[in-house]
């Protein structure tokens, strides 16, 4: 196989660094031997089926086109469905039916369709009820990257309605006001929140740097931001309005840790109103 | 080289994240540019020897066959050998003689044979006293992947009975009882038990999903668990008593760090008995 | 392309582990699909330029000749630069023209030109003002790893006297004294202080193992610490002073975190004095 065309495996999970996400690895290597694995994260927070989510959303976007596998899974070795979801663009989408992966799938030109892990053959031979990332997972992903398996060979079909979906966060534009709430907390300590430019635009108008906002989140005080393109445009320590390298309205304090401070988490309603 | 043929070199070291496995990365690969690196982990708690060997022990059986460097290594720079050690499955393991490497040795079909890295001509050609990683287990890796040096010019010849071993932790089973103690905690801070199911129906006969169980670990006052095949078989923060994906016993809370929420530590004394 | 023609990109961040570099790394895979990308670091502390800095010039000599990537850039989509710096060694650094790079410069044969990142058919063809490691620093790296450009080709040239310099602690020698600065804490909260072995041999003469100095380290009260080859050479947490293996003088408790127990941090004044 020429060099350039090595499959690529996209892996997120919340395995942490100790170990697990490596024999995942070791897996995959086993059985393509060429795959290219991007490791996209191993530190979500533990049983954040959202960050995960946010996370694939976010990354997946800029990897190339591949089998990508996500594994945020509290369910793991309950009822709950080992999928495959194959995207507009082309790839296929490996994980728990939890929600995890379809943000993702809708980033990456809509899921278009679904079959549940049941082919036992592309497993490992044995399997345990608690590392399904290994012994399910990780194989699969390697077959379908060495194109050993085809995408309806990983089992029976799941109409795409069926999947699980987390009700996402929303954004709601009045005339100088804006009621969002926190999806993400980055490792800056940076508010991601849902809505973009164009719910801004819906509140506030043509905005220009500088413009000052009362920012209030969850249960803290009332904050001014000031609307910035980027972190440096304020003083160091002051709160900035910004729209984030994803296209989504974001809060940060300038080279300090704003949810440390507010002690803000994700799901946190937050109201932006014209000073 | 095809693709396929690329060496693989497992490594897991307690250097944390900040370049030193890094630069021990960039060392292989001058070495021997087609190697495929798999980082094991580089967060191993600092100087926890049983730590690194438990994680290495758990993952190497799932990693292609290769040539593994494990580095937790207190005595960096004194008396302690360096050694390499080649398997039964054929790997070899590159570390400090002081017991790190010895269980996954034993997971890999046992010690063959051994050497010490007294060879310099496969070091670096300057070395120093605090940084073996990087002068000296990863040169002699690389050389070893690369094929430019066969295990016999490593060094003098060890006798495997001379290695040094970690004495492991126990489970004494009785009609009843099962005497074990916490081996490891893992990232989601479940206690990694010693003992095996064998260990288990020894002391319990034949369990039943839902089982219950008082634990007893180091100081704490008794916690009571249910036998369960998975967490998410038991409510939220509930404590379940499983076999992990090694086949050992284990225990955890449901979603939650049952290890921060006792204090438990490696090498605690934990005792299960029948409720 | 042979295996072992697979361009090099070194990269380090202050990204965290949360899937921002992962993002970078896509980029660059899609641009460059042979890259071998070697993580160096993506925890450095955020916004810590020096730490950034010191790590680059640590690992940098030790990975093969290729293009390296540093973003910590508390000044992204502010005024400073984007650069490219060519080295004596023939490696190519890529970041923000804020100091990151220079010290690694250096270690590398010195930098022998520099270019501003002006050429925007290199970047990406959206970017934003937060994200300039996705949608700059990575593709142009890639770009140029790929050879679809050359180092002139990135932008205008940039006068190497010209280029942001952080001033270097230093160490002053005199008899019988060293006065110093932490210029590192690394993981293993070990100190790493300016100057080296010439300096330590102005100051004390020949050293020999054992020889006892008392250390003031910011407004700690003095400490002991006997000159060691190597941690082990110690008891556990006792105090040591030795040359590390950059060949800086660095502090240590063997086993122990130096750094925490004394709050030391970077940028602080130390004077060692013989006993």
């Amino acid at each position: 196989m020429p060099l350039s065309e090595r499959p690529i495996i996209g892996f997120l999970t919340d395995f942490g660094l100790d170990g697990a996400a490596a024999t995942c690895r070791g897996v995959m290597l086993g059985i393509c031997r060429d795959a290219q694995i991007i490791d996209i994260s191993h530190t979500v927070r533990k049983y954040a089926i959202r960050d995960g989510a946010f996370v694939l959303r976010a990354a997946l976007p800029f990897l190339p086109l591949g089998v990508h596998v996500g594994v945020v899974d509290p369910g793991v070795g309950t009822a709950r469905r080992p999928i495959a979801i194959r995207t507009g663009r082309g790839d296929v989408l490996i994980g728990p039916d939890n929600g995890l992966l379809m943000p993702a799938a809708n980033a990456l030109g809509g899921a278009d369709a679904a079959r549940e892990l049941t082919n036992r053959d592309l497993w490992l031979p044995q399997t345990t009820a608690t590392f399904h990332g290994r012994d399910i997972f990780a194989p699969v992903a390697a077959h379908l990257a060495a194109s050993d398996a085809g995408f309806e060979a990983v089992g029976s079909e799941v109409p795409i309605a069926d999947l699980v979906r987390l009700p996402e966060a929303t954004a709601h534009a009045a005339p100088g006001r804006l009621d969002t709430g926190v999806t993400y907390i980055d490792s800056f300590g940076n508010l991601r929140l849902a809505g973009g430019r164009d719910e801004l635009a819906s509140a506030f108008g043509t905005l220009s740097e500088g413009d000052r906002f009362t920012v209030t989140i969850g249960e803290n005080p009332p904050e001014v931001a000031a609307f910035a393109r980027s972190f440096g445009h304020v003083d160091p320590g002051a709160t900035l309005l910004y729209v984030d390298s994803s296209g989504n309205v974001a809060m940060a304090d300038n080279q300090a840790d704003l949810a440390a401070r507010l002690r803000a988490e994700a799901g946190m309603a937050v109201t932006v109103q014209a000073t």
